[in-house]
């Protein structure tokens, strides 16, 4: 055969178990804090219908970033899923039957988007959403929230901000400063600047979009709000805007959402520096319609978001026609996954490189399945343990591996040992030695590898 | 929005949690044997270049079957994985020097294939597969051979047998009976369909195809042979084989192999009943060029095949230049997902629709705060706890919905108990009712579910 260069896709990767046994920690407890929630597991199929992911309200540019597949003779057009937000909508429509609201789901798995790859960023990569269907009130809203403060601490985290904001507040705002409904859109993207252009920026932009001064001023000067501190500053922020969005219906209803979740923040133990509020924050997706978070990590500056999210409540209609209230947050499970990383914040038994234990080694052929079954044992014991499988190598090679491979334990029954009925133990990290009997040597191995 | 039809493509599926809760016991259960005989997990892209899968020796009918990928302006002509060896091998010669040899990997992960959907076959499905490359001997077969047996027994499957055979006894027998190499895939083929029409069968088809009725005669007698009961009749019959090929070097070296499993699976505590020799299991693939094993369930009968595998010496080096020594076997795990229910084997831990434990009710929305707060304190207790979110209903309503989901408890602070600092918890498989201080809520609550 001719000889094939071996390369994944651009954009693409391979995990190696290193990598693998640092994500799985990450995942498993984020689902962990998931279904503690009572969110529930589901999976979608990586295929949907060209159908279903079109015309999502995704966007044009998104839409060209999707990737079709084909297999030879199939007749449906269909595409790789883009994010887990679609597959969702498409899920409890299609399962109304079979599911219960409120429906409480979450979903880690993979999506595809074909971008210009670059540090950090894959064309392939992971997403990690947990979303409510089928609660109006904000008690939802609070609960999704509560849930990225948890998994956050749980992973470790301990300085970081949950920003939250409300469309209905914006879409107040907008009333409030003479912006029609068309304008909206615009408003958002210029607010959504603030973070690299500052206010001054944002009142340059809306001076020039044809907003009279004196809207720009009021507008601005709203923006300017300080959302941080403790609950009663931030309480009392929510009381200046209520006087000052007065008579704006839309608005004042933002605000007793902002309200009930500044309470509930308040209640959940969350500290001042764990949330704010912040009425620059605006989110891209055209879906949003109530409360919208997103998290910043704050201690090393500049580390970017961690967190989007926020209630969506016309989404689920597109494939059911008559719409259900829907809120829901994702982590952004990559940039954890790598903050845990450059933070330190992985714990020592997920530094490894291996899954491995214990090393059993082999004396020579006659011997080996004696090696195998001592293994057996060990496993018994609830050890993993990997038998060394050439008995040419001489007992240092073998331990060298061991070494090598980062495994804690090695297990050694040479002729000596066997005759007399027992096993030595080496542990690698302080050469520490026993022997112990065969017949015992799954709980003195479990108890000497510590 | 144009309501869009919610479906999933043709032969593709949704898990709903009652799924998930069952597939990821079976996955967790096959992973957590896997990682005890040392086997590390890996990931790689579910989308690879075209050319790392065509031409793998994989055959134009499953060439066929493989989907294209593609995003509007890429460049790289790509597919989505059909298999996981073929990956593997990639990963293999792309790594080379991030991994130790001898490398144990598993990886459990969908593949796709356009093939014609029917009850029990999917176009999407997952994989399961744990290889051993950079190993010779036959200590590594020996060891992936104990892992289907460790793997399949752990989920509580007790009737089945692990057939062995292996190719260099076939290429042998082929040379004893006359054929040569380029027959041999022929000689396979009609072997291979002994299952569904006998050995007399092949004896008619081996005759059409211009072999010596002599030959005929003495391979079909061969194929004949006895492979089951304890390992001193597998051991006989080995040995009557060597008498039978005496002379046949490739023939004596498979039965060295088969011998050394058979001592093997003895020295493990297989018995008679879950390993045969099997001289007629010839598997399909091109690619096996050492020991072979299948796993049929066999009560009840007709279950069909549950596992594939063996030794496959030469794929890596499509990748690589030179080649690798690599066995491996591959769990039909969507069928043991099935097969476990058809048995009853799931244990009643995973038996339910849901993760969750416990639902905390709500009363009133000015008490909604508080509710969310006991069920905080039920999470720090290790419950998976669901907070009713909707206080306009009755609490016959929220201990309906906790019933029609299967969440065993629930949990109810009324403005009665909470100015008596007190919560009332429900059991709803016996109706049982306890009240319990609310400082020891969670402790409570734990005993009380069991």
């Amino acid at each position: 055969m001719a000889r094939v260069p071996a390369r994944t896709p651009k954009g693409m990767r391979d995990y190696l178990p290193a990598d693998m046994i640092k994500r799985r920690y990450v995942f498993d407890t984020v689902r962990d804090v998931f279904e503690s929630f009572g969110f529930e597991p589901i999976d979608t199929p990586v295929l949907e219908l060209r159908e279903t992911l079109f015309g999502s309200g995704m966007g044009e540019d998104a839409e060209k970033l999707v990737y079709y597949a084909q297999h030879a003779g199939g007749k449906e057009e269909l595409a790789l899923r883009y994010d887990l937000t679609v597959p969702l909508s498409r899920f409890v429509a299609e399962h109304e039957n079979d599911i219960k609201l409120p429906f409480r789901r979450y979903h880690i798995a993979p999506v595809w988007r074909g971008e210009r790859p670059q540090k950090g960023r894959y064309r392939e990569f992971y997403q990690c959403d947990a979303d409510i269907v089928g609660v109006r009130g904000p008690a939802a809203d609070a609960e999704v929230m509560q849930v990225v403060y948890t998994a956050l601490r749980r992973l470790g985290f301990a300085d970081f901000t949950i920003k939250m904001n409300n469309r209905k507040l914006l879409t107040g705002l907008g009333i409030y400063a003479g912006i029609s409904d068309e304008q909206l859109p615009s408003l958002y993207r210029i607010i959504d600047k603030t973070d690299k252009i500052g206010l001054d920026g944002v009142a340059g932009m809306l001076a020039e979009s044809n907003l009279p001064a004196e809207s720009v001023t009021r507008l601005v000067n709203i923006l300017r709000l300080d959302g941080t501190g403790d609950a009663q500053q931030r309480l009392a922020a929510i009381g200046h805007l209520r006087e000052e969005l007065d008579g704006v219906a839309i608005a004042q209803e933002g605000l007793d959402e902002l309200e009930y979740l500044t309470y509930a923040a308040d209640a959940f133990g969350m500290s001042g520096d764990n949330v704010a509020l912040d009425l620059t924050m605006v989110r891209g997706l055209g879906y949003y319609t109530g409360p919208i978070f997103e998290t910043v990590i704050t201690k090393p500056d500049n580390l970017g978001s961690v967190q989007g999210g926020g209630r969506y409540d016309e989404l689920v209609g597109r494939f059911r026609g008559q719409s259900l209230p829907t809120t829901g947050i994702s982590l952004g499970i990559e940039r954890l996954v790598d903050l845990m990383e450059m933070l330190d914040l992985y714990p020592a038994s997920v530094s490894g490189t291996t899954v491995v234990q214990a090393l059993v080694t082999v004396f020579d052929e006659d011997s080996q399945l004696g090696s195998l079954r001592l293994a057996a044992d060990l496993r018994e014991a609830g050890l993993r343990v990997e038998t060394y499988m050439d008995p040419r190598k001489n007992l240092g090679k073998q331990i060298g591996y061991a070494d090598s491979k980062g495994i804690g334990l090695v297990v050694i029954a040479g002729p000596d040992e066997q005759a007399q009925g027992l096993v030595r133990l080496k542990r690698l990290h302080d050469g520490e030695e026993i022997v112990v009997q065969r017949a015992a040597v799954g709980a003195e191995a479990a108890a000497f590898l510590g």
